[in-house]
């Protein structure tokens, strides 16, 4: 399978601005024979928005998703892209997985980061979960879900094999080590592919980091971004799965009895 | 406290040519005023010994940790080494931390790795513990352990705040990302001191990667070796911890009822 992922510069609070740019990505992809193409943490609103999220939140079914759906159907090409849904009084950071045919899945934040998204959003109570596409077994996180290391944990140990994480990491001290150090670990620890896609430049207050990665299940990277908007495409196989699992039985050899 | 590691060449079969080189490096250490010297997995017996384990095998209080603590007491620094320990009928892959005033610390490895080690060890059905040192909280794992979130993630909910981890890494495809990209990361998503101490060079038929590290909870740096013999020293402060504590609350934002 081919995966493209977008680091991109988001139009803040301007979601029509953010599809064109998604569906350029999406063109470009699909032209290049890939099936899925993945964006950041809430992607399609931008991500320093403060109070304004609750003004542009809207549900799964909704016109920014709806959108984004005929996109996918018309390019032919599945995207993932971060949006602010609405769900009632409840407002989450979600990320939609988008099928060409139509069909749609849906990851809320169990971990907010921070005040700021603490005030804007509610925090899922639902695990993760892992659904089947192009014969991988996919499961999202968003940002600062991926930090803690019993959420990829989690996704792997129920079959995961790709583990998609939209992201908004912001340019601070402990950036370069979650990207460069971390996103690779948790690939191998967990005989996963990582997909970690981030935005970049600055938008209002905040200055992104960039260094988006897909990297394999044995720790390597295959292809990682720089502090601009980029478009990366990789391919990803079973093989390397199989190999790395074969090499270093992570998951079976697990001792769960001596984990606290 | 400071903190100084040893990463070594074994001498095959040999403990008391590496208690020769363990002890040369205690007093290098001491003379720069550290207070403890960490060296590798089996650092006293060699690791690539294979069925010789049984032989050379000692309970805690034989003939090697007896020789090992007259040097701690002598040489006045807390040293860490590993050894085959002999409990009756077992045989455990440890390693001893053995302090200046004659006290003593052993842990026993959890996580065989690979078949020569199952062949040759028993492995133990107990968790790391936590105990205190110059004011730090400290725990231990050895190798492989560290492969596995869980067993560094364990000791920081149980309060530690510098992990070692003696090492026999080989120099395999995987050894840097372990290395380079994990060790940090343990040291950043449990906001804990990392000592990584590496055998090298070549043993029999295996070649050991080096690599040897420390981290801090920042998830940077305080020293690195390379592939050669090489003594580190590094100093570790308290308030390292609590400003990355403070940053980012890893271990007060989790929410164990979603982690499978």
């Amino acid at each position: 399978m081919k995966i493209a992922l977008l680091q991109m510069q988001p139009a803040s609070g301007a979601p029509e601005r953010n599809l064109e740019t998604i569906e350029k990505a999406a063109r470009s992809a699909a032209a290049f024979g890939a099936d899925m193409l993945v964006t950041p943490e809430l992607s399609l609103s931008g991500y320093a928005l403060g109070a304004d999220f609750a003004e542009i939140a809207e549900p799964l079914d909704g016109a920014m998703i709806g959108r984004l759906r005929q996109i996918a159907e018309t390019v032919g090409i599945a995207i993932v892209a971060g949006f602010p849904e609405r769900d009632g009084e409840h407002v989450f950071n979600s990320a939609a997985f988008v099928c060409a045919d139509g069909t749609v899945q849906c990851y809320r934040k169990c971990h907010l980061y921070g005040e700021a998204e603490k005030a804007a959003f509610q925090p899922s109570d639902t695990k993760p979960a892992v659904f089947e596409f192009n014969s991988f077994r996919v499961g999202m996180l968003i940002c600062f879900d991926v930090e803690f290391p019993e959420m990829t944990r989690g996704l792997a140990l129920a079959g995961a094999e790709l583990v998609i994480v939209p992201t908004a990491l912001p340019s601070t001290a402990d950036s370069p080590t979650i990207s460069q150090h971390m996103i690779p670990t948790r690939a191998l620890e967990n005989h996963v592919f990582m997909v970690y896609a981030d935005l970049c430049g600055t938008e209002r207050h905040l200055t992104y980091f960039g260094g988006s990665v897909i990297a394999g299940p044995d720790g390597r990277e295959l292809a990682r971004a720089g502090r601009n908007e980029a478009l990366l495409m990789a391919e990803i196989e079973h093989a390397v799965l199989e190999s790395a699992r074969a090499e270093n039985p992570y998951l079976a050899e697990r001792r769960p009895e001596l984990y606290r």
